[in-house]
């Protein structure tokens, strides 16, 4: 049960926007933009950032969600399904490429703590190729996703428990985005 | 050292928001709808939990300049300074309203994870006088630092030392907000 009185059967995030539309426009602009605006990273990379960062930080909601995304847009399939699996259990040995590998480093650096992140991880992943904007935008997502999971799981918002669910509100996140009237995650 | 090449003299988030526009305009849309729109929590309290949160992440920018605004919002006086303190270092021996310092103790559970945020926390909270908006903000206001303290320091921003900086940014912030020229903290 929620915290606060938030609208019934809305999952997520999703309740408390609701609740509380004047801080939920620009929470969702700034989604918007970070997950979906112009970047070098894909829309498949940002969505695995977000959606390792909530596991580390144990958010149910926004992990399955995050994840569910990444796999619709690397395809729909169950081997991208398990592949997103994996990313989420050990990014280090899952096949994926060694720039990602080295953001979703510093990302899961960002959870632990601001503090965490070293030059020796920005280094690396500028040796695999990332660029200064890259960089940036990780600590950015990865940032945004401890407000996002704290904000779902500090007033205990509904998590749905059927994985249809999420794969059906995936599909409409990655068509409509994170700013229509489908909304934010 | 900042991780990623930033303006120059220009010092916490403002450094990453110069370099990157898109994502700081509704961050600043954000700070400024939660933190100085319409609440029936005042502008002293809302920075003190985001003073506070930032204390707890050891985000050295965002305690000193939140808690130097909130001493601003006090009244800018030696004492007010040194409340700021009293409740940085345990607010429940501070001088301070007892819905107050329920609602901190709701903050400084979500710096600790969403999960950390109990029943319990919010019952106590609302027999102190809280209503569902303001544990709702509080949430919101304790999550959104624990955003800016991670982009602050997992970038490694520029940290002022002189406590004069402060006293004269905050000020500014009082007046003129985060959405303004002289923006976000």
């Amino acid at each position: 049960m929620p915290h606060i009185p938030l609208p019934e059967g809305v999952p997520g995030p999703r309740g408390p926007m609701l609740f509380r539309p004047e801080t939920a426009e620009p929470m969702s602009e700034m989604a918007e933009v970070l997950m979906r605006g112009p970047s070098t990273l894909t829309l498949a990379e940002r969505e695995l950032i977000g959606m390792y960062v909530s596991a580390q930080n144990d958010c149910r909601y926004c992990q399955t969600i995050h994840g569910a995304v990444a796999a619709h847009h690397l395809g729909a399939t169950e081997e991208q399904e398990l592949l997103v699996q994996q990313i989420k259990c050990d990014p280090s040995t899952a096949p994926i490429s060694p720039k990602l590998k080295a953001l979703l480093k510093i990302a899961g650096h960002v959870q632990q703590g601001g503090k965490h992140v070293t030059a020796e991880d920005t280094v690396q992943a500028r040796e695999q190729g990332a660029t200064d904007l890259e960089i940036h935008d990780t600590v950015l997502i990865a940032a945004n996703f401890c407000m996002m999971n704290r904000y779902v799981d500090g007033l205990a918002t509904w998590t749905p428990d059927d994985p249809d669910f999420y794969r059906q509100r995936a599909a409409n996140l990655a068509q409509h985005g994170y700013t229509g009237s489908a909304s934010r995650s």
